[in-house]
Parts: C-alpha cells; sequence; structure tokens
C-alpha cells in the first residue's frame, strides 16, 4: 500500500515539477532512457551522491568562494592594532606599487629606483633601531613585513634587507656615534642607500673561516685589496660596508667605502635566473685607500661580524614565507579560475591535495618564525634558533613554489601568471645567508656538541 | 734573518714542549717520516684544520655535551610557572612509571592496569572541563600534556586521549545533567573507564556520511543493531558512547552503553603493528536495549558528534608531536654515544644532516600546536584548523621516526633502543582521527570552496 | 522546426524508454524537481561527465578489473622460457606454502622449520654456483627469485640469502676444494644449515675498518674470542662462517664453525619489530677453538670477505624490490575492493595517485636491478653499482610500503591485509648489508673521487 | 725491554726522517707543544684516521680524478657498435656547436637558426621512419639521442622533437602517401619546420576531452576557427599540424597549414622563465581558409591524434633524463673544483650525499627508459607505459636538478655555471605532453580498471 501511494506521488512530484521543455532539450543530448536504466543501478548512497553533485554543480560560477587568505591560523591578529594597521599599510603599498611591475623589471634585471621615494614615506627602514629617526619597533614587526614584502617581491624585500638590516645594522652595532650620526639618518630615509660586502668569489657560507679580503694600516688610512661578490645594491650604493682581514692582527675589521672611492670599483654580476631586480656586484678592491675615520670602531673580531648576520637571520626565514605565500595565493587564486573538464580545477581531489600540502608548510613556517622573533623580542635569540628557521623555512618554501607551479601547469613557467618569479626567487633565498648545509651545520653543533664543518 | 730566528725558536720550541716518550710510542704506532712529509704539503687552511680538529679529537668523551632537549624554541617557558609546573610533574610520571615498562607491555600487547591508579592521581583527567571534579585548565596545557604522554608512550596517551577527551567530552558536550552528574566525576578519577563507538568496519574517516549502526525506538527504550570497529578501550570499559542512526528521522544519536548490557559484545582487535598497548575493540551490538535515560539527551544529530571531534582533533595532533620528540631524543642521545671510525656518529655530518631535519620538523610542529591551542583557546577554532594541524604533524612525525630509526642502524629495529615503537605507533597515529585523505579534503573545501570528497 | 522535432523526440524518447515505476522509486528517494532544475544548469561539458559517470557508478562491482600485476613493464618476458617457468614455480611456491603462514610465524618470531624440506625441492639454492650440486644458472635469475621471494615473504627470502649467498659464497668462494666438498652439496640441499657471522656488537656497516674479534694461532688450531651480532640463523646453524682479526698479521680471516663447538654460544635477538620469523643471533666466541682445517683457506684479508660482500648485495637489493611489490600488489587489491562514499577507493584521484607513485617506484626499482643482474653476469659489476642499487632500492621500498600502509587506512597496522609486515620489514632491509650513509659514501668516493667516511 | 728498544726507535726514525726545516716552519705557524698534546690523547683507531686523513690531505690538487660519467650502469655498452657511434657523434655536435652558445640564445629568448643546417647533417631526423629519407633506426636509439640533445640544452631536443616526432610523426601516421612524398624529405632534411598544433588557451593536458578549435567543410576546402597555444616552431614554421573538430560529425580531424596562409597568424608567447630558447606561439585561426588536399586523409578522430602522441611521449621522458644527466655533470665537475675549508666540497659527506641521490635517480631513469624503448620496439608499447615513465622521470628530473643546484651555493643560480637553465627548463619537461597529474590518472585507470579524470 505504502508503496502505491509513493509511486503516486512520485509521478505527480514529477510532472509538477519539471519543465516539458527542459527535457526535451535534455533529450536532444543524451540519452535519456540509458541514463535513467544507470541511475537504477546505483544504492542509495551513491543516489546520494550523485544528487548533491548534481545541485552543487551547476553553480560553480555563482558561488561566493572563500577569501584568498594565506595566514589560515591569524596570526595577524596576534598583532596590537597599530602594528597590524602597518602590516596592512606595507601590505597596500606592496600591492599598489610593486605588484604592477615586478615581473618588468625582473625580466629586464633592473631596478625600479622610482619607487625609493615612496618606500621611504612607509618610515620602516631601520625599523627596530633606537634613535638616529628610526622608529624602535619590534623584531616581530620586522619580521611580519619583511614576509609582506616578499609576499609581492622577494626582490624588494631584499633591497630593502641588505640597506635596513646589513648596512645599516653593521653601522648600528659596529659603528662609533659620529658614524652613525652620519650614516643611519640619511639611511633610514633612503638618502643614501648601503651595501654590505662580507662573502668573496671563493668564500661563501664559510666566511667566518677564510675571508681572503686584506686591510693594512698605514698611519691613519687603510689599504684595502681583494674582491666581494654577490653584494646586493652595491653597483649603485652610496656607502658600502666591507669586511677585510687585518693583515697585522689577523682580525676581521669593518671599513664604510663611499662611493667613487678610488681603488673601489663593481661590476654587476649578469645573467641570474633568480631575484633579477636585485642588483647584485661584483666589487674589486685595488689598492683601495680608506681613511681611519671610516673604519667601524666597534668592529673588532668576526665576533663582530656575525652579531649583524645573527640579527638579520630570521629576517631571511621571514622573507622565505613571503615568497611561498606569494605563490601560494597567487596558486589558489588560479585554480578556482581554471576549468577542465568542465569544472575549476580546485574541485578535484589532486588539486587540493597541493594545495593542501602548500598550506600547511607556510602555516607551519608562519608559527615557527612569529615564535623566532618573540625569541628574539625576549633576548634568547641564539644563532642555531635563526639557523634552524632558515633550513626549515628555505626548505619548505622551495617546496611550496614547486606545488604552486604544478597547478598551473604549463601555464606556471610564464611569468605573467605570477608564481614562475616566486619559483625563481626561492633558488636564491634557498643559499644566501647560509646554505642549508652550513646552517644544518650551525643547527647540528649546538645540539650534538659535535662541530663537523670540516 | 726573521727566518733563522723563527727555525730556532721552532726547534726550541719543540724540544721544550714534547714528551721523548710521547714520540717513541707514536713512532711505534705511525710512521713518523711519512706523516711530516704530507704534513709538509698541506697548505695554511688544511693546516687549521687539521690542528683544530686534532685539539677536539681526543676529548670526545670528556665534553660535557649540550642537554637533550626537545623544546628547541622554549615553548615551554611560554607557560605560566604553574602549568609549567604540572608539565614537569606529567614528565616526571612519565619517565618514572611507564617508561620502564613500556616496551614489555607493549609487545605482549597488553594494558598495565596497574598505573591507572597514579594516572589518577596527577588530577589532569577532564583537564579543560568546569565542574564534576575536572580542573578547568587551557586545552593549550591540555595540548602540551598529550604532547608530554606520548613522547613517553603513544599508547598512553591514546587511553588517556579516550577517557578525558572523547568519552568525557561527549558526556559533556551532549549528556544531560544527570548524565554528567552519573559519569563524569568517576570517570574524571579513573574509578570507571570510558570508550567512544563511532567508527564501523565499513565506515571509517568517512564517518559523516554512512554510519550504518541503527536505534530504534520503542517506547522507553531503544534497540541498537550493528559494528563498531578501532574502539579503544572497548573491551574493559564501564561505559561505551555508542553512534547510530535513528532508523526515523535518520539522524545519528549518542547513546551510553554499559558494560554486561545483554546485546553488547566486545571481541580484541588482534595482531596490530602499532599502538599494541592500547586495546582496541570490534563491538557487535545485537538487539542491545538501552533505556531512553542512557541516551544522551543533547545529541541530536551528527552535527553534535562533530563538536566532540573538533573538540579533541587538536590533541591529536599534539600527540604526534610527542611521538616525534620522543623519537628525536632517543635518537640523539644514541648517536652522541655509539662510535664508528673512532668517534662518536653525532660528529658525522650526515647524522647531523638527520637530527636537524628532525629537529626543523619537530619545532615546526611545536609552534604550529601552540597557535592551534591558542586559537582553541580564543574560541576560534574551526574543523579546517584542526584537519591542518593533523595533516601537517602525522605527516611530519612519520617523517622524524624514520629519519631517528635510520640514524640507529640495525640497532634501530629493536625495541630496546626506544625508536621502534615510535616508528611503528606513528602509523596509528597518521589514520586515526581521520586519514591525511580525509584531514586534506576538509581544508581543501574550507579554502577553495569546493568539496571534492566523491 | 528542428527545434520543435527534436523536443517530440525527447517527449517520445522519455515515455517509451523509462520505467514509471523506477520514477516513482526514485522520486520517494530525491526531489527530483530540485534535481531537474540543478541538471538544467549544466554546460555540455558537465552534462557529459555526468551521463559518463553515472553508466560507470552503479555498475563498479560486476566490472571485469585488470589483473593485478606488479610487473608492469614486463620483465619476467625478457627472460628465457625456462628461466620464466623457475621464476613461477617459486612464485607458486611463496603463494602456496609460506603466504598462509607468514603472518602467524612473524608474530610469533618464530621459524618455520617444516617448509625447509619443500624449500629444497625447488633446487634453487646455490643457484648460481657451479659443481657442488649447483645449478650453475644466472645471477639475473638469481636475483628474480629473491624478489618472488621477498614478494611473499622477506623474512624467508633473508633466511635464504644467508644460506644460499653468505654462508655458501664464503666458502665457494674463500673454501678449499676438502671445504667445498664437505659443506656445499649439503648446504645446497638444506642438509645442514648455514650462517655467516661478520657484524659485530660495535662494528656495523663499517666493518672492514674494525673487526674486533681476534683469532689466535695456536699450532694446528685457533683460538677465538669476541661477539658477533644479528647473525642470521645462528641459533640454529649447523655451520656459522666467522670473520676475526689475526693478532699475528693484523689480516681477517674466516672459519667454519661447527655446531656445538665448545667456547661458542649463541643467545636469541629478541623484540625485533622488523624480519621477525629470521632468527638473529648474538654470538659469544670465549676461547673457542677451531681446527686449522676449519679455517678458510683462500681468505686471506677482508678484500676476501668483500668479494662475497660483493657478490650478495645484489640480491638485497632484490629483496627490496621484492618487499615493495608485496605490499603495491596487496595494496591494489585492498582499493579496489574497499569502499567509502559508495564506491571503490581505488576510484579516486587521491588513491590512485597513491597507486601510480608506488608502481613508478617500482617499476624503477625493477629495470634498476634487471641491469645491475646483468652487469653482474657481464663480470663488470663494481662495489659501487650494486652500493647504489641497494641506496635507491632501500629508500623507494621505504616509500612504496609507507603508500601501501597508507591506502588502507586504519586497516593498515593490521597484520591481516598484507601489507603491515612488508612496512616492519622493509625498515630491516634498510639497514643490512651496509646503511644508507655507508653505500652511499661508497659510491661517493667513486665518483668524485675523495673518500668521505671519516 | 721492548718498550725501551722501541722508544730507541722511534727516536731513531724521528731523526732519521724529519727535515729539520720542515719543523721550524711548522713551529712557526702552529703550537706543536698542544698539537702533540693533543695527538697524545687520541686512541689507536683516532690515529689511524689522522695519518690517513694527513695522507691524502695535501694531494688534492694532484690526484687523478675518476671520469665524469652520467652512465653509470654502462647503458650506452649495450647499444651495438654502430649506434653507440651515433650516440657518440650527436654527443660531439651538441658539445661542440650548442654548449658554446647555449646560455646566451637562452638568455635572449632566441633561436640560434644558424645551427639547423649542422643540426640536419648529422641525418638523424625522422629518425625511426621508413622510407622518405628516413633512416629507420630503434625508437632506443632515437631516445638515447633525445637524451644527448637535452643533455646539454633541453630547449634545442625540444625543437628537435617538434619537428621530427610531433609534425613529421602526425604526417606519417596519419598522411596520405602524397603528402609523406611532399613533406617528409623536406622537412627530414630541414629544408622545411614543422610544428604541432594541439595545444589550447583553455584545454591543456586533458585534449582528448574538449578541443573547441572548429573545422566547417566547405566544398573542396574547410574553414577553421579557434586558437591553439604554446605551439613550439608555430612563429617560424612552414607548415604547422592543425587539429581541429569538424562541426559535422563532432571528430577531430588534422589540417596541414602553411605559412603565410590567410586567417592564419601566430604570436610569440612572451616572458617564459623556462626553455627559453624554443620559440612557442599562440596561433589565431580566424576563417582560415585549407584545402580538402591539406587535410590529412588517415586523421579521423582523436584517436589518430593520440597514436602521435603514444608514439612520442617517450621521446619526452628520455629528454628528462637528458636534462637531468646534463645538470648531474655540470655539478659534479664544480664540487670537485670548488674548494672550501681548504678542500674541495666533493669531499664533503653531505656534498656526497647530494651527489648519490642524483645519481640514483638518474640511473633509475635510465634504466626505466631502456627498458620502455625495448618495449616500444618490441610493439608492445601501451599508453600507460609512456605515461609512468613521463611521471617518473619529470618527477625525479626535478629532484636531480634542484640537487645539482644545491650544491653550487649561490652559483647555482648563474646562467654560466651550467645548472641554473636545467633547474628552469625541468619545470617545462614536468608540464608538457601531459602533467603528472594526467599521466597518472593515465597510468591508475589502467590498473584499477577505474577512471578518476572528472
Amino acid at each position: 500500500m505504502a508503496n502505491i501511494f509513493s509511486k503516486a506521488r512520485g509521478l505527480f512530484h514529477l510532472f509538477q515539477s519539471i519543465d516539458i521543455n527542459q527535457i526535451s532539450t535534455l533529450a536532444s543530448k543524451i540519452d535519456l532512457g540509458e541514463v535513467m536504466a544507470a541511475v537504477g543501478k546505483l544504492d542509495d548512497n551513491q543516489l546520494n551522491s550523485v544528487v548533491k553533485m548534481l545541485k552543487s554543480g551547476g553553480s560553480h560560477h555563482q558561488k561566493e568562494l572563500p577569501a584568498i587568505e594565506g595566514d589560515f591560523y591569524h596570526l595577524g591578529h596576534a598583532l596590537t592594532d597599530e602594528e597590524r594597521a602597518l602590516q596592512l599599510k606595507v601590505r597596500a603599498f606592496m600591492e599598489a606599487e610593486i605588484k604592477p611591475i615586478a615581473n618588468e623589471y625582473w625580466l629586464k634585471a633592473e631596478f625600479p629606483f622610482q619607487i625609493i621615494p615612496k618606500l621611504a614615506q612607509l618610515n620602516i627602514c631601520g625599523l627596530t633601531y633606537q634613535g638616529y629617526g628610526c622608529p624602535n619597533k619590534t623584531f616581530l614587526m620586522e619580521g611580519i613585513l619583511a614576509m609582506e614584502m616578499a609576499r609581492v617581491d622577494t626582490s624588494i624585500s631584499t633591497f630593502f634587507g641588505v640597506q635596513s638590516g646589513l648596512c645599516m645594522g653593521s653601522i648600528y652595532l659596529c659603528g662609533s656615534e659620529e658614524q652613525k650620526q652620519e650614516w643611519l639618518p640619511q639611511l633610514q630615509q633612503f638618502k643614501a642607500i648601503g651595501a654590505f660586502g662580507l662573502t668573496e668569489p671563493e668564500v661563501g657560507s664559510a666566511a667566518a673561516g677564510g675571508l681572503t679580503t686584506t686591510a693594512k694600516r698605514n698611519g691613519d688610512t687603510w689599504v684595502l685589496n681583494g674582491q666581494k661578490k654577490w653584494i646586493g645594491n652595491a653597483t649603485f650604493a652610496d656607502v658600502t660596508v666591507i669586511w677585510a682581514r687585518d693583515l697585522d692582527d689577523n682580525q676581521v675589521k669593518g671599513f664604510l667605502v663611499r662611493k667613487g672611492n678610488p681603488g673601489f670599483s663593481v661590476e654587476k654580476i649578469q645573467d641570474k635566473m633568480a631575484l633579477r631586480i636585485v642588483q647584485n656586484g661584483l666589487i674589486t678592491l685595488n689598492n683601495c685607500v680608506v681613511q681611519e675615520a671610516d673604519r667601524m670602531q666597534n668592529a673588532n673580531s668576526f665576533k663582530d661580524t656575525a652579531k649583524v648576520l645573527q640579527m638579520t637571520r630570521a629576517g631571511v626565514a621571514w622573507q622565505a614565507v613571503g615568497c611561498a605565500r606569494g605563490a601560494y595565493e597567487s596558486a589558489l587564486d588560479y585554480t578556482r579560475k581554471r576549468k577542465q573538464f568542465g569544472k575549476p580545477i580546485a574541485s578535484f581531489q589532486l588539486i587540493q591535495n597541493h594545495l593542501v600540502e602548500m598550506l600547511s608548510n607556510l602555516t607551519a613556517m608562519q608559527t615557527l618564525c612569529f615564535r623566532l622573533s618573540q625569541l628574539q623580542d625576549e633576548g634568547k635569540l641564539k644563532d642555531e634558533h635563526a639557523s634552524l628557521a632558515k633550513v626549515f623555512c628555505s626548505l619548505r618554501t622551495r617546496d611550496v613554489v614547486s606545488h604552486a607551479r604544478e597547478v598551473m601547469g604549463g601555464n606556471g613557467i610564464l611569468l605573467e601568471y605570477n608564481v614562475a618569479r616566486f619559483v625563481a626567487d626561492a633558488e636564491a633565498i634557498y643559499s644566501y645567508e647560509g646554505t642549508k648545509e652550513i646552517n644544518s651545520l650551525i643547527v647540528g653543533r649546538a645540539i650534538t656538541g659535535f662541530s663537523a664543518f670540516v
């Protein structure tokens, strides 16, 4: 009995609810009989799945999608309101001023000098320093901003890191009061541009051990000789910090070498496949004479150089996070728009798998760096903490950008889709401020008690 | 001239400083002439390396090594003093009471019932709940303790999680006031043991969709039929929460089934290769009659079941962290003691590389879960947050234990070295409370806006 | 006009082809009007997808599935007919005699002695040797058979490898004619069982360097002292090859120590988590006196030991292949039967992704080992070739079994599903006959010209 | 007594064998007393290690290093002499003509047209075809040559693959006798250049399903409309094969469109980060009229297109091998020359680990492709075989180039070191002729029996 009512109800339902024109149209496209036969073979679970799918199927294009957000664990909301506002201001600047031109300058391997005044207006240079016109904010804030910059373009964040971290940091930590007074305010406002010359053609990540650039005191002057490679901003910097070994006491000392100094020449490093906006120089010091007054008065050995590196290394980890985040957000956006087999590729399991791999690594990196910066703000940061973050983030970033590029198929190799540049740049992050190997051995020594460098 | 002085000084030095007996001994072991010839060919860098190495070389055994510490970023110090004390109390309990017996019980696949009273004394069960004798602490604290327990034995932490999280949590969130009064205090004190019956033989991680266990109301009683598989603690539990589909309204409801209830039988699941201390049951409900008074009064649909799962899922991520941490600490210890080619294997680059890979993943997991628990304490936790942590941590833990086992060579497969058990247990963590696939698709849906389950 | 005909045709189609009962049934389950509305929103591509899916959907259970075959590139067909027949004979033996009992003995950690006579009947022991009752077949054939055995149980293939490869191989390569005559025929027929004692408690993969077991000649006898660990078959072997350092000339020599020899005792190594069927012994030699006649007459230094290891190492790589293949085939089978959301999990993208990862690694391993054995048959095999295969295959096998276990969800940790055992055993393969580290450094030295062991 | 003699012998040894000048020099550099004290603390094992190291240490520069050879398992020697000679001829051509210019043209994103006549002289185009001036060699030979070309430059091998495989292959398999006579001889001699237009802006790897370019017959002509993207060589090709859907029967057909045909326009795709030497075009067909005589007479449906793709897909796998091999060989060379801490970085464990990872993957790829080509030559190749190789090799190649770049530190991002280009190009290989996802699903369908594309 129930069965008969049910049948009748079904028929009534059917004729009441469906549009006969629609059926005709359908019947002209598919074999309805065959389809009904197939439907008849489904069990209830399968039937429910099909209905669910059909209901969602036709509306892919209308549905309101969740916002694209690379901060999955809401770390931005763990900042103070003022800090959060600064984060968003820098983000807005990067999206308005840098994003539209990044691919073009990257391709040309040129630096967009016109953006410098606008960058200066953000007043974020020398962020953590006290005095000399610097904002005196936290290291956490500095890390967050490094991420924001790298999220749009890793070259620009590198340019900034050289200026604000390596160059100003050297002067801030190792300069005399006079040197700070002279340089920090103008560097902070980008009225002067700085560079940092440590790495040499044959001495990379192992800088501590064997710098070959030499300094020889001669009365009130010093004579510098040697070469420095990979020096960011060097082709146009007003001042370059040069680290050299004093021939007399064998200690590493630092010198502020001014643009145009005789004996100081810079050749642009050509044909990079990564961070092409950054202008790296090969510096040659050929009996370059520098005044004793331009020797950094508080840099007495490599330990002082190392303080600068320790202070800035966390920033490199944050840059890696930004690079990964930029790639992830572009990739997510792409997969929701690109269709295959009639539906957005973001709705395929294999694509979601890539996205979730990216996001889980990205989120882990963010929480790791957040804690790292907290340690730094608490004065507890050790070399090995920063090295671990550098190793983890540069490795995971490589993985993230690789997945990002992968979900884009062939389009992933075109700059215009805003992933290819991150893929390339991740390779540079991977090796600067210490390769994975060197940073791993720093951590390894700290935890095992044994040095395995040699 | 300088050269002659230098030579003279060298000779003087030589004869003054070296013990002729020592040279004789040396000469009986090695060909000194050959060695000197070899030394003569070294350049200065090489010479320095050798000297450094020699100085460190002979003292491997005496050197004071850094403490073995799996909390590299000092998250334990971000707790309050009271919280930190509780963490250390639980750690001490695990090391004193569980560590000495874990391998033995794991091998026998038996549960050490004798530890229950001591566990009860810690007063940490139902940690986050308010009232009913529960301590009302933070979710962060709960997570930290899950890590501490799993760090020594993941089975014990699973036993605890079933009792405190799944069973008590169901009653706390879905029970009536009477049910809470009856059960929570005795469960909190381990005077009663609880279990949680959701998974079925053919319905694993996809529980939401298709529970096949049924409930049929019959006046003041309900008749339950079906099977539940993998139910932890079920073989000896005093009360088991059973989730079943109401045949009348098709909604999932929850029942508190007491030990010995007719129609309720449990068979122990045999021959597991992981979490062997946990007693998992295959429950058969054969016209099992339960009173309406034992139906959880506030469990009206699967959404209520899901609330329990969401609350406890973060704990599983923390367990993964503990499992990884236990393996890492054992492995580090081993590599500092085990020698090969005459020195501790911890001093080899390849071994340090393994250790640093482990530690970086371990540290990332810790910071990720820390933030996850903060979100939970702030009431901002969503399913996808917990799912991401589950995916990331269970994947990374597998990786960590794998490296840990690797640095131990053949000994890595012997239980006594305290890594093999973690290797095996990591496999169980990997799939319980949702496989990687299901959790990935939960995150995928949240970020793309598209469901890709079917 | 065309449109009107089309509509009419549609209606005709509709009423002619569908069963009104079926519609009633459907209408009682789903809201047909809603479904039709949803269908109306699909574009043609989507519509075609749906139809295709529906047609395939209901028939998952009837479809004839492709055979489960782990030899995707048909290497078995590159053998001669006779070789292929032998391969299939061994496979049949393993499936009939070993598969039904493997999990049980593995769990008990016991060896199934009853299978030895049947194993002997296969006449495959000492396969590559000439004379002494040995079949004199190719190394390729031997590798293929190692794979076939490990495909069902890696412990049995290890037992066989110790007997046929390590023990008989030592005698074949280093024994005198008398020693060969005495031992090889009875070992070939499993009338005697052999073992091979090289590894020591503190000297693992680095055996070449520092054997601590000593031999001291005393007239016509030798006195052996020391310990050997991990020695497969040692608990019941009739003869054990013991490698020891001659106190007089510091060279490594080999001795055939008979069962029951005074001063020779064996303790079974307990609580392994892998290869539990293999009985590994800890041998203690306490002033163990052996006749000069039982010293292997052609073993004069570690170079001779190394010849044995080189000859057998390819077999370990093939065992890894077998282990991976067994896991893959079980996993594939499972995924085609296990259903979720109403369809076999093998039909989900994420599961296919796992399966293809497994199969691609499995196929690469097979082609690699095939070529390795060809080199061996051509007399071109060098240590570094075998080491590379060992590194690649043991690494990839770990990966394969891990994916296999993963597609099985929770059931992956139960022995009965025939993957868990392979997961555990892969860990033993990973470290025996040289860890990944040692084998990598052997290859590294060969290609760079630099030794990096110390 | 023995002790006294030993001491005396030691002293004698010492004074006899060492050069007092050398000691003086040493003493001026290091503190000999301290060093001797340190040496005294070493145990015998350590002492031996030190001596060994010293002896090898000073002679890094003189030692004769093993040849750099990416064919570790000697597959080149499994060829016939004639085949081997051809392999070496092509290698010599690539090294002499292409290597010196590859980076320059890659950077400019231009094609070096001047090399075409020399390439033609090799007489390897259309290698496997019979007649029409083609050499009629094996598919194995063709694969080996694809590897040789990609080993020096993947762009050139892609240019060649489009000409010889995709374009000539289409005509060879689907053209009429007249079409073959007209085109194959001149294409074989590079007197005409060909292209192959299948992929569309919105239809990538899923080409089978939904080509949107249309063909409409109109008497003796056809009108083509639509767009083709990524078409290699299209900007300068004399003939482009265009695949389009016939509006009348809905089948895919192929057309030979000549350069300059009205309605046929090509725009160069700009700003690629990979395969920059390859000129990819975006083709627009705007009422492009083609003669029926230029329709490929034996291309009747997409199945015929698929035959072309199946024939050429193995070649893409071989290209991946070549790309990996080129990167590996450059990296190995670099690590043996680059020094750190005074010795070649190739002598560090961490670097050897990278090298061995590369070489094991490279060797596995080679043996896999070798077998794949054998299957093709035996007529047993199926789509899924080629897809598996494509998946495996493109994935492993990405891994190899990534390690190669890694061992080079910062220099890895400079084109001049001959790894950066391979890193970038590997990304293109990764997605062309089917992404990893599509090829995985092809294999997945073959082994599971279920299609999971949609």
